[in-house]
């Protein structure tokens, strides 16, 4: 059973929204900081994988929302680097409120790329014996994230503040794009309930993107369609799905 | 004796730009919360402020920076409303090393502001009694912001994450447009020593910011100014001095 670690987190006002409740960006900063402690602990920090010229990489996150953290609000942050297999390492962060109940939850896949071609590396042993993760044959597929069919779209420009230390954009701020183009109305009386968002190529200072995005009425729902691109080069595609409030 | 209140604060990753170091919008987010804790401690939250029909309001930031927090460091982060006036409620903000040693100093400026017509209001004795804060007949003056000569500019737009619970643009985004013009070339070569902010107008969703700037060669160090507007209406000024790495 692979370790576990769990952090407390105070939600502050500065990582939520008009809605009082916390961003995309915002908790998934805090998911990934509670890996990087875990990393740190288990001396599998980044300087450590840089040692073999690498890097972590997320490519996918799947997020099932109960409840979005409130501001004020204390949180259990966890996380659990489940399974690996040749290339992929398959870890789950949760958000549990102070009665434990379960209010969000991450899947998603990391990848080791080598810093110098940031090419996908092969998972090194020796990064994530620690973890005690469990080595599967499987390839996990993440459900498929539908094209859009009518879309519209909103440029936007990279800003300084938006890349991290590697140069390039930060995973959290695709949802700065893709939430910001669906406009007050709608995000003030909608809830996201589920989430579904695959990073496909990584974003450099300077570009230009485009935030593609269709709002489909389904029966039940809400579902919105997001295509982050630079002219005809796919950067990144999420489908979200969100209940009426 | 004004009361003091400290909270230690752990600088996360996704509070840092490409530089490793905190960014301005982190390190107002933290500050204000600090004195937001502090408020709560003294039953003089918001909730209590809103009782009166009344909001704090901060109009002015004057930055002395030492050393800029770095990723992963523990600092102390302490406040005190040292003093105020008919309108005006002086309070400090500080940053520190483990080792005691003071890192930035943020002096600031709050005033309440009427929620309904979003006038000023003087100042509620019931409200900041116990602060313990020394009343004085002084208006303290921040220097003076020089207009910029030969500017340039950059539009942006605000965006739905800009915003927060009061529809209007937080304080701490400002930052966001008028660090983004100075480019990533000056952005890694030159370290902030000291700002000078003032807030004149608060800016609505939806609203086209202009981004002016002109950077000032100094003797001994460079300057750069900033004018927040729409169109011919001024909504912040500051200046920036830094020094080159």
């Amino acid at each position: 059973m692979a370790k576990k670690y769990t952090t407390k987190h105070e939600v502050a006002y500065y990582e939520c929204d008009i809605n009082q409740t916390m961003t995309f960006p915002s908790m998934l900063g805090v998911a990934v900081k509670t890996s990087e402690e875990q990393s740190d602990k288990l001396g599998r920090g980044s300087d450590f994988v840089a040692s073999f010229g690498l890097t972590w990489v997320i490519t996918n996150y799947q997020m099932t929302i109960t409840r979005l953290p409130k501001v004020g609000e204390i949180v259990d942050v966890t996380t659990q680097a489940l399974e690996y297999n040749k290339y992929f390492c398959y870890r789950n962060f949760w958000f549990h409120d102070q009665d434990g109940n379960e209010l969000v939850l991450i899947e998603s896949v990391f990848v080791l790329m080598d810093l110098e071609n940031r090419k996908m590396s092969s998972v090194v042993e020796e990064i994530i014996t620690p973890y005690e993760s469990e080595k599967i044959k499987k390839i996990k597929r993440a459900p498929k994230i539908e094209k859009i069919a009518q879309g519209e779209v909103v440029p936007y420009r990279v800003r300084f503040y938006d890349i991290d230390s590697n140069q390039h954009v930060n995973n959290a701020i695709y949802f700065n794009w893709m939430i910001d183009v669906l406009g007050y109305e709608f995000l003030t009386t909608h809830e996201p309930i589920d989430v579904n968002i695959r990073f496909d190529k990584e974003v450099e200072y300077g570009s230009m993107i485009d935030s593609h995005y269709e709002i489909l009425e389904l029966e039940t729902h809400v579902e919105t369609r997001h295509e982050i691109k630079i002219g005809d080069l796919l950067c990144c595609e999420a489908a979200i799905q969100w209940k009426k409030k």
